[in-house]
């Protein structure tokens, strides 16, 4: 098994035959000033900001086909684009190449509301889609906060608020067209709802980042709009005991559709930022879908929970005015833990693990961040076992940095020697793959370069993320 | 792209110097004898029984890496076998080799009640390990019918008929351990409950069929037992109206948990084979699973829309002995069918197709049986668009089989030309990869086979499989 992206080097002469190739078939969509190339590189986090050689705007499969192609016979890299949220560097041209941006191809291609689907192109983000699809009675579930891309979200395995109920982005990527590193578009499965029919290449595609392919168009699955829903928010003593309750609710089959937890500091955070008025303790935001006598049900049998480990009361509101503002906040929860401090960067992280053990690790993490003179406000969906910190470091002050990024490793540690993982939503990108070999060891790490290298021989495909 | 097990051919010299190395490590757990090889390849269906050259029962995933090693050496093939339910041809040996049985490893390593997953081997059968938890409240909800190995069960993405609630294989599998090609042991994940950490190579395993590599243990998600189940079948006057009816269900949210389709033949057999009375029409089999107030409401919606379709009356019996009688028929339902024609050869097929489908699939599959003249009663997993008949095939009469080969064909262009796919369950093995280009396109077809070549170069897992 032989390491892919040998042959992927940023060669100034190549780059100029691609961008003279693209410019002569796109015209004004390719782009190559340099403050679009450095938007369509990292942005969000400390990770550097590694611009592409070129930015190209495709209106449609086969112009994706084409730029596949021109840079494959350059071996010039390629480098997927939705709307540049992602967190770990997913969107940066370590080897310089073409950044391609889906802004232009973000139609829904159908919906199939019989059989709970659509077909959409990887530019429309999820709010633009649920916008679609209001009067249709359904909508698409995954909601990872920010509003991204379907491509950039099937393409890093996104989840968030509503993964602990409707599951991930590969619970509800049907189907793809992928193109391939050959320039040649792969379907990797049909609209049938399941199927025993060869390898699963849908579910290889969702989180391989674009390091195998670049997707062209999702099938997606939709949820049908709960007939009612139940919001509320539910103070605790501490920490431990909102992890406690979330492992209760999630032990004893309550189908609860959210569960957040937000640490003092993030109620203190989203106060200030979105006027709330809530107790500045350990929170839990919840949702229940169902029928008006599921919530109901749900609602009472979370209020007992929390009632037994010394939370509540636990206040829940149906009225769409007051779920609104209260979910608004909690996606506004990292605008406001910024504004916790002014000018410092944030860097967010995530980690996922057995939710047994989610209490003990998020109080280990909170100890460490005051341990170590950092402000960090924490936020998890706690009943999958993740959480994320958001690090807010002055990148000026060098001791400081080097605290923030010593308690990232540890926190990496921390979850994989609990069984968990080094990211459960955010992805490897470049952030992250020096966990990889400790979270999964050296066979997995040499069966993803053989797959890598079978795909993408000649490591175009964003190369530098996942393996290297 | 190259076509990989070019090199794994049956060579008598290499065979002996496997069995030679396997007899020194595995004294009389390394059989020979033809009865037992020829129940160690395919004696389910009319695809030729074709004998491994050894069978070999290993107690460890240490005996199985020395296996592989042993059979990689002298490149000579390898084939996991589980108890042999499968349906496709995936146990046989067209190129020889050795079989790895599972029999003796089926313990449950762990259960970790609190994150609702635990740890298994291959070897243990679904009836064998809910037996195991039910003390534990805890139950693996996943049921094809036979009681099949979990092993297996995996490696084919089995499904059934709880899948339309709790999904398939493919999302009740955490992580595996996996014995590559060159006898080294993969992990493919940990054990919280989502990661997007890298490749999934989970899903990449589950529904391989073992050609990718040997599964030595599952970390399987459970679920809880629910508080209350309701059950009960309802007859209609059509089988058009039982698949609206499905339809109907799963567009309401109502979350169901088992909706089966027999058809009016199945019914018959079942009736004589089961000791049932039930009236000689097409009939749902329904299972709802909640609290006590939750199975009411489903099973008082589900009765309405019964009723607008012509359907019911619907008894819903929440007696535990009437529910398993019932259930029990339905997982009888395979030999019922059989013995309407006893002698006949049973050769069960699979498809499944977008749920708006359904019902036209399943009217002009039942027109072509007819017109053919053949005997084959219809089930279906009809919530997730999946249906199986059961062929009842005088195999001598060589017309009869011709028209029922024939017929298969038919099944399956008409799913494929309704967006569906050749197998929603029972994998590819042998039987169906001659649909795989039809169904996904040649490039699916060339990335499966550079998966296949890259992690398996010799060609020696389970070749003849899913790819040539």
């Amino acid at each position: 098994m032989q390491t892919p992206a040998a042959s992927a080097r940023h060669d100034p002469e190549r780059v100029v035959a691609v961008v003279h190739a693209l410019a002569a078939r796109f015209g004004n969509r390719l782009v190559t000033a340099r403050a679009v190339r450095e938007q369509h590189a990292n942005t969000t986090t400390w990770i550097a900001n590694q611009p592409p050689d070129a930015v190209v705007f495709p209106q449609a499969t086969d112009d994706v086909q084409e730029i596949v192609r021109i840079c494959a016979a350059h071996r010039v890299p390629v480098i997927p684009f939705g709307v540049g949220t992602s967190l770990e560097g997913h969107v940066n041209a370590p080897l310089g190449g073409v950044s391609i941006d889906f802004r232009d191809m973000n139609r829904v291609l159908a919906v199939h509301a019989e059989d709970l689907d659509c077909v959409v192109e990887p530019g429309i983000t999820r709010k633009a889609l649920n916008e679609h699809l209001r009067d249709s009675g359904l909508f698409f579930p995954i909601d990872p906060g920010a509003d991204a891309t379907l491509g950039g979200m099937a393409a890093t395995r996104a989840s968030g608020t509503n993964a602990v109920r409707y599951g991930t982005m590969k619970d509800n990527v049907l189907a793809l067209e992928v193109v391939l590193a050959n320039g040649e578009l792969m379907t990797t499965s049909r609209r049938a709802k399941k199927t025993a029919a060869g390898y699963d290449l849908t579910r290889l595609m969702v989180g391989a980042e674009g390091t195998l392919g670049v997707i062209t168009s999702l099938t997606l699955k939709l949820s049908g709009i709960p007939e009612a829903i139940a919001a509320g928010v539910c103070p605790f003593p501490s920490v431990e005991a909102c992890c406690n309750a979330a492992i209760l609710t999630i032990q004893s089959g309550i189908p609860v559709a959210r569960i957040e937890l937000l640490d003092a500091l993030q109620i203190k955070a989203s106060n200030a930022y979105s006027k709330l008025t809530l107790p500045e303790v350990p929170m839990l935001f919840l949702e229940f879908h169902g029928s008006d006598a599921s919530v109901a049900e749900q609602s009472k049998r979370f209020g007992e929970i929390a009632g037994e480990l010394g939370g509540g009361p636990f206040d829940w509101a149906i009225k769409v005015e007051d779920r609104s503002r209260l979910w608004q906040a909690r996606h506004d929860a990292y605008w406001a833990g910024r504004s916790l401090r002014p000018g410092a960067q944030a860097i967010p992280t995530d980690v996922c693990v057995p939710i047994s053990r989610l209490a003990e690790c998020v109080a280990a993490t909170q100890a460490d961040i005051a341990e170590n003179h950092l402000v960090a406000p924490i936020i998890g969906h706690v009943g999958d076992g993740n959480f994320h910190l958001t690090l807010l470091v002055d990148l000026a002050d060098a001791d400081e940095t080097k605290r923030a990024q010593a308690l990232c490793e540890r926190l990496v540690e921390r979850a994989i020697a609990m069984d968990g993982t080094c990211t459960g939503e955010h992805g490897v990108g470049q952030g992250k793959m020096k966990y990889l070999a400790a979270e999964l060891g050296e066979p997995a790490l040499l069966a993803m370069r053989a797959i890598k290298q079978a795909l993408d021989p000649q490591g175009i495909m964003n190369p530098g993320k996942i393996v290297a």
